[in-house]
This record gives structure tokens, C-alpha cells and sequence, in this order.
């Protein structure tokens, strides 16, 4: 692709030559002679003239060698090259023989059923849809147009996806909510959970994730949400949009997320948590507490994160703190002593 | 169903209307019209009164307009009723022809094998036992009656599991145990791992949980356990009786937990730790060290609830006692010099 | 087998019976008559005198009256025997008619391909391979020789596997990492990922554990490194060789680990984290800063594991540290009155 080209489809300024050829993006580190690149922030100026790149995408012009595309979001802009010169690769629509479906199955246009997958009764899928090889969806599911389901993800019954969601490999959606109640004997006893599950446009959930079907309602992960490997988000949660949960995150039942919400590594938020919108809870934090927009938290039980790092230089202290206030005692003590005896 | 009839199945004391038609079970804020409700605690009073539900379960009369069933345990009744009200729905027993047998299988009554499920040689089935689909069995199980194995669970050889068991979509049991020993090159060595697991009657577990088999002996889950989402049980563990392991939980080799143990969201056991009898241990807490019966502990180390929430207390005030410290110290110094002066 | 060919098999010497029948490998407590055991340390002699094993593995002669068998490293020599007498069991060669094959797929010798195995184009499949029930290999990918995948495995394309990989079952290989810039709507963006994952031999990869494919180049785990289950290892990554990463270990993008490096369970790396060799992270740790190598951390975020002891130590006494100082304080205003009146 011409630079030129290149320019067109981000919409940005070209300063350079204009018939360059590209033929990949990457990274300042990887990349190689005909790919182009992007400078995220002036502190990688350096690393930018060390560059292999053939050009970059800038915010503002800056001084290099190299053509130059001048563009408001330069990753964003980098993101959508990316995806031009490596599109996702989409298998052949058509119906493996080995899949298996039930009554009353709804299928859109362009549908891939890869071997071994299995659908049960009074399910449609939408247009476009991928489904990959051992791929399980239960009874009266509705899967939305442009969705891909990677091998070996299992839809329980009822549960709803919308439009270009993508599901990785052992995604989980829908099984029964972790809900007992006592008997009479001491015994957990099961309670049914008759609800669903919601997902709406544009989510992305990680190889092997789980999200637990509501007890009675729904479990709702809302348009635009992404979510990493091996998270789990139990019954009735409702994940607002475009937020971010990253790997290993848990949710306990009834938590409720606002949009733009972030959970990095390993958060645990316990049951019936609501968070405002835009919260950050940096990693290996958790809360019992509801948290409220805008705020960035850490630590268990997280406090604003400013707090909590002040508590973490402390830490280091204590010991020192400790032995300090022993020895105050006793000097205190000889001038108690010497007081008394005047 | 009539109220009278409700009653009857909860062995409930009715006040108000038997006539009246119940059609569903859902909580307060949930039940609409024809619901039947429950009342966990007088302090969700002001809510019940402002219910859609119909009907309400309660542990003695309260100041209602609508009919209530007086019950010894609401929330148990309650959970019989949504049961009966939306039974778990159940696949057509029949064998999916692209199902796969080894030698010496043996099937009981009423069982359903889905598409692609693959089962090993010598293995048993008993009555009544769902295999959805994509399940695999390897050589010398025993499944008892009555399981439902949820897509794409994965059985390695010599598992053994009771009646009742339910394993939800991607639950692996019996994986290798994680053992190895150095070699002279330092490379590790493994030790073959030829234990078993065995998961006794009423035992649930999650999505993409992981129960691994002991490394000559056998990991066991004893009866009535419930364990939630991406857990992880590694080799020679013994969970006891109606212990409840909620998601992301993770123990180590050799633990052994007793009955009715509560560990909640992310707490982690170090190996060979032991629990006694109805221990919790408290959301992303740890221990290392054993816990004797009847105690809640919490944080990492874990400590007694109570005095980690002395501790938690007290990290806001450590900036500020650092500070009193330096200021009892300066104001000791004066009176010393005071006090020399004189 | 014959003490004195057991001698021989881990090359040890003999002091005792040589004819004595051994049937089998077990720990001092499990052994049963037929076992031969093996000492470890001499703090369990107490144990050899009581345990049933007819014979012993040790480091050097003990007083004992069962016979014993001198070798350097006796973990080893039984991890050796445990192999010898407890082989793992493989299925036999042979391609199951329901597995599926793309074009220009490469077959070893003496591969087995269990039912609903799915392996898609221009794929090679080493010697004495065995993929479990349920398998699924996209494209381009490359499985080396004596490689056994468990059932319900996922590659994504490009993944490559070398010799003597094991990966059990619901391992996902290759899925997208975790990569989205914000579009002009506050949208995230997805960067695609079009890098791949590269296992090197003698890996062996836990249940249900994660290995993201890198953006653009190789997420990388080097030769005789073992992972347990539920691990999850972000895009970019290099994991040096002979490393351990415990069960629920989280490797957040493009960090670098050494070699032997060690990450017990439910430990957390953030992004870009590199670790040197031989590192040590204990359990429920996690840091955001490089470690040197040779170092051993502990808590969050991590320091030193005798620094974290004693604050942990510390942390006890805050409370009386507390009351301490506003006692102190008390004691030195009644000091300093005094003095003024003087």
C-alpha cells in the first residue's frame, strides 16, 4: 500500500513521499524496513530514530528522517493499519457435516459451523457468524450478527449474545449461579437459577472466562466491554460500558459496574458491590465497598489509591517505628526519674 | 399451583387465601404478580410491603396484606418452590450416534449421551446420568447415577465420581498432579502421577474448575460440597463434607479441609495446610498454617477477623503515629536538654 | 523387579537383599509391602523405622532393617522407579474416523487422533504424538514429536509446540492477547494480534491454564518449564527455562522471566516486569518492578521475604504500638508541665 494510501485511510497528514510502499505495522522496537509505525508519547523520540521503520504516525511533527503522518490518535490510527495488513483470517462459510443441530434452529447468512460443534433447540444465529470446531450452544440462545465463537465455548440455555461479540476458546457463559441455602440437615441446598445471560455488542471475553447466569433476571455484560482470560463474573452482575476487566479478575454475585469501568490483574470485588463510572481498581485490589466515579482505588480493602501507596512507604517503616517508640520509653522513663528524684 | 397446595409442599402453616393461583418463586424486589416471595429478615419488612409478589414465606406471622405460609427456614421453602417451579430441564435420554464407546461400558437406565461425548474402556455409568455434549470420560471411571456433566468436561482415567454429582461446562478432573523432582542437569523431573480423584454424592462444582489427582493416593471431595468457578484442588487434597469453595479459590497439595469449611472469593491454602470443622477464611485471604475448628480468619498471613480488622484499622492512623512519633521525639529532646540544663 | 535391578536402574549400591521382589514406588507413609520408598531428609528416619516398604532409597546408609539402596539424589532415583512401575498409559496409534483433517497436514508415526479431534491447514504433527479426545489445532500450526495434548485442547494458528510437550486438558494456546487503543468515541479499539506463541520442549502446561499469543512477534516459554493449572500469561511474554509458575499465576503483558525462576501459587506479575534467573516469588505476591536474580520476594508489592516477615511480624503489634504512643505521649505532657511550673 502507498503511503499516500496509508494517510488516506487514517485520515491524516502526510509529510514525506508519498508513493513509499507499506506493507505492515509495528511497534518502534519490532519493527522492520516497509512497515510503519507509531510515537505514542515524546519520551520514545529516541527510540523513534532507531527505528527500522520506513514511517510513522505523530501527533505533531517531530524531527526524523523518516515520512511522517501527522494524525490526532496516532495509536488508534496505528490499531486500524494493524488490522488492515493482518485481517483476522475467517474460515469458509459452510455447515461441517459433523455438527449436530436441533429443532427449529435459525441460521443467518454466511454461517461457518466448524465439526463437532453442537446446537441445541430453538437457537438463532446471525449473519456472518464463525462458529469454531466443538463450539456447544444449549437451547433457545440468540447469537447476534459478525459474532465469532472460538473451540470449545459453551452457551447454557437462554443465554444472549448481540452483534460482533467474540468469544475465546473454554469461554464459559451462562451455568448455574453458586446460590444454597441450608437444610434442615446442615446440607447446601440447591437453588435453582432460572435466569440468563446478556451480552451485549461488541464484547470480547478471553479463553476460558466465565459468566455465571442470574438467579432469576439477568446477568448483563453491557455493549463494548472487554474481558480478559480466566475472569469470572458471577450471577446478576451487570458490567456497564466499554469498561475493562482484566485477567483473573473475580466478581461476586449482584455487583454492578458503571461504563468505563477498569479491574485490573486479579481484582476481587465481593457481592452486591456497585461501582461508579470510570473507576479504576489497580491490581490485586479488591473491595466489600461500593466506590464512586472517577476514583482510582488499591489495596484490600482498597482505599484511594494516593492513601495506599502512602500506607505502602509506611510498611517499610514499622520496624524502625517500632524499636524508635522503645527506646522514647526509656529515655522518657530516665526523665520521669530524674524528675522525680528533684 | 393453589396457595394450599404451596403450603403443603413447604409443610407451611398458611394465613390468607388458599385459593389463590401461584405460578412462580422470586426474591422482594424481583416478584410480580402471581409470585410467591420470602421474608429473610424483619429488616427487608419495609421492602416486602412494597413486593408485587402475591404470597410470602415467613418464620412467624408478620403485618402484611398478602397471604404468608409460616415456615421454619423461608429461604429453604423458598428454594424447594423455584425449584418446583423451574425444574432443571433434562435432554431425552438416547445415545447421539456420534457418541464414542470404548470396551467394557457400562450404561445404566435412562442415560443421555450428546453429540461428540467419548467415552474410554471400562468405564460405568449409572441411571439417569446426562453426558452433554463434547464430554470426555478417559478409561476406568465411574460415574454414578443421577450426574449431569455439563460440555466439554474432561474426566481422566480411574475419576470416580457418586450420585448426584453435577460438573459444570469445562471442569477437568483428574489432571496430573504438579510434581517434579530436580535432575542432575537441573532440569525437573516429573513424577508420574498414578493417585486418583474421587467426588463423592451431592458435590457441585464450577465452570472450568480443576481438581487434580493425588499422586498415589487419592484426592477427595466428600459429600454435599459446593465448589464454585475456576478453582483449583491440586493432588491429595481432602475437602470434607458441605464445605463450600467459592470462585478463583486456590489449595494447594495435600490440604485437608473438614466439614462445612467456607473459604470465599480468591483465598488461597498453602500445602499441607489443615482446617478443622467450619472454619472461613475471609474473600483473597491465605493461610499457611493450620486453623483450628469454628474460627473465621482473614488477610495474608491469616489472622483471626477480628484482629486483621484491628490491623486494617489502624494502617490509616500509621502516617499520622510516624508523625507523633518524630514529634514526641522532638519535644522529648527539649525537655532532656531542659532537664541537663538545670 | 528385583531389588538388585533396581539398584542397577538408578544406578545405586545395594546393601541388603538383592533378590527381593519390588512391585512397586511409594512415600514413607503410603508404602505398602512390595514398596520401595525413599528418604528425603533424615528428619522422617522416625517414619522409615514405621513405614511398610520393603526397601529404601537414601542418600547414605541408615540404620534401618529393610534393605537400602545408596544414590546421590533419592527424590530422583524414585521419581525414576515411580515412572518405571507406574508407566502412564498411551492409546494406541490410530486416526478415529470422526477426527478432522484441513489440507496439508503432516503426520508423524505413531500418532494417535482420538474422536472429534478437529486440526486444520498446513499443520505438522510430530512422531508419537497423542491428541486426546476433542482436540482442536488451527492452521500453520507445528506440534513436535512425543507430544501428548489432553482432551478439549486449543492451538490457535501458528502456535508452535516442540518435543515432549504436555498440555492438559482445556489448555488454550494462542488466543488474542489483551490489546485495544480508544477510538474517538471512547470506544476500545481492538489491535489485532497477529503474533504467535512458541512452547519449547519438555514444557508442561497445567489444566485450563492460558497462553495469549504475542502482538506482532512470540510469547515465548522456554525449554523444561512447568506450568499448573489456571495460569494465565499474557501476550509477549518470555518465560526463561526450567521455571515454575504455580496454580492461578498471572503474567500480565511482555514480562521476561529468567531461568528457574519460581512463582507460587495465585502470584501476580504487572506489565513489563523482568524477572532475573533463579527468582523466587512466594504465594499471593506480586510486583510491578524488576527482581534481581537470585532473589527471593514476598508480599504486594513484593520486597525482599525477610523484609516482608518483618513487617508482617510488625504488623501484630500495631494496635499496642498505637496505644503505646498515645501513652508516651500522656506521660511526656505531664514531663513538660512539670517542668514549666519548675
Amino acid at each position: 500500500m502507498k503511503l499516500e494510501q496509508v494517510a488516506s485511510l487514517v485520515s491524516g497528514t502526510l509529510a514525506g513521499e508519498d508513493t513509499l510502499e507499506i506493507s505492515g505495522a509495528r511497534g518502534l522496537e519490532n519493527a522492520r524496513e516497509g512497515d510503519i509505525t507509531f510515537l505514542m508519547h515524546n519520551k520514545y523520540l529516541e527510540a523513534l530514530k532507531n527505528t527500522q521503520a520506513s514511517a510513522v504516525l505523530v501527533m505533531e511533527p517531530v524531527d526524523v528522517s523518516i515520512p511522517q503522518i501527522v494524525v490526532a490518535k496516532p495509536e488508534l490510527a496505528f490499531a486500524r493499519l494493524v488490522k488492515e495488513f493482518n485481517p483476522e483470517p475467517r474460515p469458509e462459510p459452510g455447515i461441517h457435516p459433523s455438527a449436530v443441530m436441533g429443532k427449529n434452529v435459525k441460521l443467518g447468512e454466511n454461517v461457518t459451523l466448524s465439526s463437532g460443534v453442537c446446537i441445541g433447540n430453538d437457537v438463532s444465529i446471525g449473519d456472518d457468524v464463525v462458529l469454531h470446531a466443538n463450539v456447544v450452544i444449549a437451547d433457545n440462545c440468540i447469537v447476534g450478527d459478525h459474532c465469532t465463537l472460538y473451540p470449545n465455548v459453551t452457551l447454557y440455555r437462554n443465554s444472549n449474545l448481540g452483534n460482533h461479540v467474540i468469544l475465546h476458546a473454554g469461554v464459559v457463559i451462562g451455568a448455574d449461579g453458586f446460590g444454597y441455602t441450608l437444610d434442615e440437615k446442615g446440607c447446601h441446598y440447591k437453588i435453582n437459577q432460572f435466569g440468563r445471560v446478556v451480552i451485549e455488542d461488541h464484547v470480547e471475553i478471553g479463553a476460558n472466562s466465565c459468566i455465571d447466569r442470574a438467579a432469576m433476571e439477568t446477568t448483563l455484560i453491557k455493549a463494548g466491554t472487554k474481558i480478559d482470560n480466566l475472569v469470572q463474573v458471577a450471577h446478576n452482575c451487570t458490567v456497564g460500558e466499554h469498561s475493562i476487566l482484566v485477567a483473573q479478575v473475580g466478581l461476586a454475585g449482584s455487583c454492578k459496574l458503571g461504563h468505563h469501568v477498569v479491574l485490573a490483574g486479579q481484582v476481587g470485588l465481593a457481592d452486591h458491590v456497585t461501582l461508579g463510572d470510570q473507576v479504576t481498581v489497580t491490581a490485586k485490589s479488591g473491595t466489600f465497598r461500593d466506590i464512586e466515579s472517577k476514583t482510582v482505588v488499591s489495596g484490600w480493602p482498597a482505599v484511594p489509591t494516593g492513601t495506599w501507596k502512602r500506607y505502602m512507604a509506611t510498611l517499610p517503616k514499622l520496624p524502625d517505628l517500632a524499636k524508635k517508640v522503645r527506646e522514647l520509653e526509656a529515655r522518657l522513663r530516665e526523665v520521669e526519674n530524674s524528675s522525680n528524684d528533684r
